[in-house]
């Protein structure tokens, strides 16, 4: 206990066993029967790694009260989540810039009490300025263009301002945003939360920051100097780059399929192409049939999954991040360099081995949980792919089979979730803290590749 | 054309054209008519990448001339990888130990031409010791045990030799070893020379020395050390253990299949489970309905076959050396190591981000590969997924969609086992001839990963 950042998986594991109590409560379900054991840890473990993936219809299910404390996990545990993501960041740099030089580490390699204090507050600012702002578009448009009753409109506009900032694709409706795919208020307002969350804290907070310099030097104010760092520029660029890879294949490949984008007018494809587009990273609702995708699209989705969004918000994956320092590192090597630089700026060498580290061990989790649910259920590789990337990548976007999963499928589903929020945390952790010297040094040998 | 090993991809293309050409004359057909140019091409591409994928029936569609030039092409193709293979690992290493040190690369950075001709003939024997030897095993097999004609025995025995030791995975049957399901002495010859010519030359020249060595010391007549490479003892241990895997896994997974394993006794399911563990390292014989697998079958075949064979030999994959470091590499970072070591000798940073490369770029291919293919198709990712490793790592099994590939589809095929093949070797070619220095450096910054 040497250190906090041990304490995260912990810490979650602490949430989730709560909440699965609270789930089992017969209070919490509709029909006022207790919930299962199995079924209330699932909804647990997907609420509080906000991943949205369901054994059982959110909406129906569970009472007001289990959906309260749905919608508690998912704001405890998407907090959790960015809070952990920024110290983790803090360790790893020594440093991270918030206003200045707010939050540092200090000598013995511990965060400042002072500097958690003031990380807390502004990603709680922040969590309230985004969801109080959504909640209020969507709780307008339920009860204003839908007819939703006034408490209603309020209640989902609440519950899906909380899922969508925090990433967590939990819906109140069965058929989460499909019954709203030509709605451009509620899908962008969605859209938007989602990627506000998902681009990191710590981005949000230099852009906040910059734009603030920005207008003091309009102003005459001052003459600070915009500059962003190097973590910033890569989340911002492969944000762009995926949003748009997302964008255009939602459109391309299923601008016919009768069952998604085909029956819709070409605007409302394109509006319907680009909040699909925005899901995978790593939010989940679904504005289209996931199971009536063509193949080839879910193929692009587990791409797009596994990659997920920013390091330290609510989105899960690999991260933007770690997938382009790996292509950095790839077309450096491709090239002959002799070191690793992007933007101008040398990677060290243990950042590149942390993100090969990340990216395979993803690739591992992922397809051993492929290969346990196929040899449990026989369902085909599409499908279990998509699903156990969607988990791993805490996305909550499913082709519908997870509901029908037999038990060690669904405790797979709930490991997948698990180590995918909680496990690359607690890996660069022990990366960052447990950096052993050694005394002596071994002889090199290089051995063949390829 | 500064250097030998930049020829590879050209001289390799130019063996395919010579192929084609041959493989399109009227002669080279059975029924005396010329074979359309994609069918004539896409089997030159698999015989010379060793592959084994076969659009059409080999033994039925060719003539006995089409079957002399596959045979031909699978012969020079698998020398000349093992060639390049080797002269790459000089030109990596400095040098390679054959007999003391033999292969040294002078100072102007090439090989000795006099090297180069020793490792010539060392390579040429070792090929014809195996094949002549795998050869007489083979037809006296089928001349007695199963009544072929002497010349129809003899005449099997060398094609199966040639495919065998130069992981070809060309069959004359058209079900390839399948009728030999039961046969310990067709199927166990054919794997063992698969086994050493998938292990890599330098692996075979180390293990010969090094047991001459031991007879000398036996026999009192020296005190010569025994000594492994790094090399060798990694290459070995990682063979080992995925014959152990493929072993396993195609025992548990089929041994109830009442299409694969289901029918058979007890012994003969061993026989027939390890004999197919072997292949997807990666000779592409099947000795069972590869289409009738299960798809847990499927995906840790597409594992083994991914991860593939020895460096410097006649198989495929990113190599067990890549894989091996990659796991090596991940297991330090996770343990906090500072430098990466594997048993007891340090890994250059170079030769981890040139294993890192060799993977995702083998990832990235196969991925496109896939892609491509189920758009152009509409098959099921296990099937089509199946095919592209197959073809990226020139394994040659094949679930049957192959030959039923649309024309878009057949040559994203050739375009994966060509780059699967002459890929790696050009790309490390590049690496170890083309380290760029910098006159200046970057300052370091470190994103944020996970
Ligand atoms: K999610
Ligand atoms: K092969």
């Amino acid at each position: 206990m040497q250190h906090p950042a041990r304490l995260v998986p912990l810490a979650f594991l602490a949430l989730i066993l709560a909440g699965t109590g609270l789930l089992m409560l017969p209070v919490a379900t509709e029909d006022g029967r207790a919930a299962p054991v199995l079924t209330a840890l699932f909804t647990a473990v997907s609420a509080v790694s906000v991943t949205g993936l369901v054994v059982v219809d959110t909406g129906t299910y569970w009472s007001g009260f289990g959906e309260a404390v749905v919608t508690a996990l998912i704001q405890i545990g998407g907090f959790g989540i960015i809070m952990a993501g920024t110290l983790l960041g803090v360790l790893v740099l020594g440093r991270l810039r918030l206003r200045g030089r707010l939050l540092a580490q200090s000598e013995n390699s511990s965060v400042r009490l002072g500097d958690v204090r003031t990380l807390v507050g502004q990603i709680a600012l922040l969590t309230v300025v985004v969801e109080a702002a959504t909640a209020v578009v969507l709780a307008f448009r339920f009860r204003i263009h839908y007819g939703y009753g006034a408490a209603d409109a309020v209640w989902h506009g609440v519950f899906h301002s909380v899922a969508s900032f925090n990433n967590a694709g939990f819906g109140l409706e069965a058929d989460s945003l499909m019954g709203f795919v030509t709605d451009p208020v509620v899908t962008l307002t969605v859209s938007a939360a989602v990627i506000i969350g998902g681009i990191g804290f710590p981005v949000m907070v230099e852009a906040l920051r910059n734009a603030r310099r920005a207008a003091r030097r309009g102003s005459g104010r001052g003459h600070a100097r915009i500059a962003w760092s190097l973590h910033t520029r890569i989340t911002a660029v492969m944000t762009g780059v995926l949003l748009a890879v997302g964008f255009a294949g939602y459109a391309v490949l299923e601008w016919r399929n009768p069952a998604t984008l085909g029956p819709l007018g070409a605007g409302d494809k394109l509006l319907a192409a680009f909040v699909a587009g925005t899901q995978p990273r790593t939010a989940g609702f679904n504005n289209l049939d996931v199971s009536a995708l063509t193949p080839e699209t879910l193929l692009l989705t587990d791409a797009l999954m596994f990659i997920g969004g920013g390091p330290a918000g609510t989105a899960g994956g690999i991260k933007v991040t770690t997938f382009a320092l790996l292509a950095v590192v790839i077309w450096s090597e491709i090239r002959g360099e002799p070191d690793v630089a992007v933007f101008g700026r040398a990677i060290p060498a243990e950042t590149q081995r942390q993100a090969l580290t990340v990216a395979l061990l993803g690739v591992a989790a992922v397809a051993m949980g492929t290969a346990v649910i196929m040899v449990d259920t026989g369902f085909g590789l599409d499908r279990v792919l998509f699903e156990a990337v969607s988990a791993f990548a805490t996305v909550g976007l499913s082709t519908g089979i997870t509901p029908d999963l037999p038990p060690a499928s669904q405790i797979a589903v709930i490991i997948l979730m698990f180590i995918g929020r909680v496990g690359t945390v607690a890996v660069a952790a022990a990366l960052a803290l447990r950096t052993r010297r050694r005394l002596y040094t071994f002889p090199e040998e290089r051995p063949l590749v390829s």
